[in-house]
């Protein structure tokens, strides 16, 4: 399955009082790094695949985090993230944040793809995941 | 066991382009309720109560949602909150969001109970949870 | 002119490691305390009131905030918001926020009453501001 | 004077239901784009450098934007900063927040460099900004 890695400098907007990450920032560095792994995958922005499939977006049905070390303010990690598997509309993604090598955070998503509903613009349908898309994760 | 229902309006900085809730957000709205449910059961602000039992705080080490309906910009919802458990120096949280009345997301959280750490104040270390404190969740 | 006061608990989310307020969290209090007194203005929620005039928001073209006291943790504060001035599409929000009755912060906001574009509803267009809303402000 | 200028994609958690990037965001941004700046020109992260010289941080006194053009998602900005000037114990900041080689936010800091009270641990108090930080900027 295609991986993504990227690497992060903890920023101050990361940090609360007791000066390691507040922990929803690490939900949103896995939104992030679940959109790079997107667009490594289909070579495109994240907004040109929503646009160019027709979906508002993947809200979560699921996430989950657990927290083995603390990381704090100016700390590099890494975050390797790959999607574990792929049902019809929706999708498992993982996520590992490593500090030095060792693991510190790993998160799970799961996740819908979602289009406008037919019926009333203002709600979300779940939508089958292309197999185009499928297929770019397993190359 | 002590519970805490709070109302909140959802905010324009608590929505995504897609108009619902950005799902970390949700954690942070989490993280404040079990802050305002500590206030309760101890009738002081969180910061008192932290210098008063000498602990940086409570952070997590698990955290997990499901999220079961959109909420949206201006929706006027309800979060139910409640400590499940309490062990030596660790504790479970449940958060319940509730629109018309209606479950829309669930919390879950595990939090450890900690001070400084002695031999370096720059790590944190568990310690035991004040029976003190446990009582006023049981009245 | 018609005045907001809110008060508020300063939440561990908005604080930084220094242990205060982190200041872009105060520009996001500002953007909530507008929303609130127009909701105040006008009896309904800022959704119902974006919908009923058929804007997109209020978008921002020049934010500023004078800092002269640190807010920590736990602390609680008021904030007075007020329209200084309505022009024909724009307008200007002056924002005080106290502690103990101290002035702390001081925030100005220029806003643009914004629809859709006519040619383009990906864009925004700014349109002239009801009367009926700026009668509502001189109540 | 010492510039840095990089690059940046707006993140799915940047933007508001308006689908642009929520204001009160490009502070942070700015706030990232100082300690960067400052990482530059001193070659350390910026908690080496608060730890070398013995300060809390910079925290604001002044803070400004102009908006002058909407970003959106997926959007790829460049965004140049620059001390403006150095004085005794505080100091301005510059950046330019560029699309499409088009200006679209500029923002201005006022920052004081401060260390921990004396008197008061909880409190922050100005020092002088050293000189061998000043002459690493005019490099």
């Amino acid at each position: 399955m295609l991986t993504n890695t990227r690497t992060r400098r903890i920023k101050w907007s990361d940090c609360d009082p007791a000066g390691i990450v507040f922990y929803p920032r690490y939900f949103s560095m896995f939104d992030t790094s679940t959109t790079v792994l997107f667009e490594k995958a289909l070579s495109m922005t994240a907004a040109q695949i929503f646009k160019r499939f027709n979906v508002v977006g993947y809200p979560l049905v699921d996430a989950r985090a657990r927290f083995l070390a603390p990381i704090r303010f100016s700390d590099d990690v890494t975050i390797e993230t790959a999607v574990a598997e792929f049902r019809r509309s929706s999708f498992d993604v993982q996520h590992r944040l490593l500090k030095d090598g060792k693991l510190a955070v790993e998160g799970f998503e799961t996740r819908v793809w979602a289009g406008r509903h037919p019926d009333d613009p203002a709600r979300m349908k779940s939508r089958p995941i292309p197999q185009e898309i499928i297929a770019r994760f397993s190359l």
